[in-house]
């Protein structure tokens, strides 16, 4: 029977907890739709968007949707969480918040900014005007921490998922994470319908988002076991490419490389690279060019051995541009 | 005319510096080959690979060969360099070294490690065990740096690149440096038959070898001019994903995800988990998965807003292995 779990967007939780109660109680192997508030508890819409970010309220910010107390799922076991169905809503938003982003201090004075997204037409893709840098995804996903008492939504939990917001949680693709309490108590929230690594300006494409999951409990994820791997923290098994489809393009990407010995700095060196890159080439105002690059980069650590110098690669995918003098997006 | 000019292994120098004699002078668009000693100066070859690690003297690794003054390239300018044949030796090797690599903490009581690679049969592909994990490139390419004195060849340099170790500079792409001192002062070096993002263990299947590139100087890199973009460092135009050959299977990866308020720390994380899920999934012993995941991992930040903690995942393509059951690489 197909889904017969359903979880309504008034369910929401704005702090993690273990002793958060379950709004829901399902057997391994059930599967669970969610109808989902945006990332920002959907405080932001087309009918309000010329007034809705001075009055936005951040503790509003990453709801998470549940709890789901999976039956059998005990500490030391590991969920499967395997995403079928990802649907985002026909629009979506980008903002740059006054002091979020990883180059928060170079935008100061240009904040905040607001650019919504017409997603009609390509349900499901996150389609940007007419193309999708990156396939949909949640950027929340987590279970209950074993620590007690409140812990907040915006931060990824060290072992427990969270706000990972890592974009190859996709469809198709399976989420393993270490259970902590009786329960797994997991919810999920934040749909993104494209967001690139890093998630760099500090929001992605943000829209209100239905899925459709899989739970599967794995039994004895403790040390010594078969998924004694997963006791590290959230692992991920990664889709086919081919079931994310048309990503953008043939593999070019044009990547700025960021060194130096910190490497956060590394990264905000490669990701300057990239916004004067998108000014030079691409005509783009500099925080157009940051929204962009946080729904559509790839950020990758090319090397972490070399000290005292680390080596940070931010890349643009190529297949995004219909051409050099035109920086919209295409199929 | 194709490549007139060539570079012999003998022309090596073991720093950077602004003062190094050009071995060579050539005009923006000539081609030249190179034939290179490996990233250990061919310390560790197959006839000696039994007694090469206790005697390897670090004073001669990553040698570059050079330098190459380009006429006409001068500060504010930037050359492109596209790399138009990489062709490996018959033979590669990896290493763990005491003190070197992303968790040399934890490896300190079985070292040194060392594995030889047959590269027969596939050259200028890296083929490991009749598979790549990764097409083959250059770990070193840099120009002089403006400052005086010497620098070291194994950090890469702040802007002038050197031992960049970026998995993403291969056949087909082409890289931008800005030029700092009269004729740029060319070297390279440093041949990976195979390399993950990050080089994890502290090498790739190092190897000796032979390319060929062209260099084009692009006038104006200055503030303002069309390649503004480059003078915040190296910049990549990466080759097209066909043109990499291929590099293992459907896309699908394991990649175990690390969460950490220390940027370094959550890579060591995720780098833990890979070496656990390898352990676990595959048999591998423990340096073997280390070697392995330096030779074939992807290495994104996949979250760095979301303070305090940053999101990096590992991961290591499932296309590398013949089945579940047996951790040999196949084509």
């Amino acid at each position: 029977m197909a889904h017969p779990f359903h979880i309504h967007p008034g369910t929401k939780h704005f702090k993690w907890s273990r002793d958060l109660p379950p709004v829901l109680t399902v057997l391994s192997g059930a599967e669970i739709s969610f109808d989902l508030h945006d990332g920002g508890n959907n405080q932001i819409r087309l009918d309000n968007a010329e007034t809705a970010l001075s009055s936005f309220d951040f503790t509003q910010a990453d709801p998470g949707h549940g709890t789901v107390f999976i039956e059998g799922a005990d500490p030391g076991d590991v969920p499967r969480v395997k995403f079928l169905e990802l649907e985002t809503a026909d629009y979506g938003w980008t903002a740059i918040f006054p002091g979020f982003g990883i180059l928060a201090d170079e935008f100061a004075d240009q904040l905040p900014a607001l650019r919504m997204w017409d997603l009609r037409g390509a349900a499901g893709r996150g389609y940007l005007e007419s193309a999708s840098p990156s396939p949909p995804f949640l950027g929340t996903i987590g279970i209950a921490p074993a620590e007690g008492g409140d812990h907040p939504m915006v931060p990824p939990m060290l072992l427990t998922g969270g706000n990972l917001d890592t974009r190859h949680i996709t469809r198709g693709s399976a989420l393993y994470l270490p259970v902590q309490v009786a329960g797994a108590l997991l919810s999920v929230g934040d749909g993104h319908a494209a967001q690139g690594d890093g998630e760099v300006c500090g929001t992605a494409v943000e829209t209100p988002m239905r899925c459709r999951l899989r739970v599967t409990v794995e039994k004895g994820g403790g040390a010594g076991a078969k998924k004694s791997w997963c006791t590290h923290g959230p692992a991920i098994v990664m889709a086919p490419r081919e079931t994310l489809g048309a990503v953008g393009g043939d593999g070019r990407e044009f990547m700025a490389v960021g060194v130096d010995a910190d490497l956060h700095e590394a990264t905000r060196k490669a990701v300057r690279g990239v916004l004067a890159w998108l000014g030079a080439e691409k005509g783009m105002e500099r925080a157009e060019a940051y929204m962009l690059a946080s729904m559509a980069g790839s950020l990758k650590l090319t090397e972490v051995v070399d000290m005292p110098n680390y080596v940070v690669g931010f890349g643009i995918p190529l297949g995004i541009f219909v051409d050099q003098g035109d920086h919209s997006v295409r199929v």
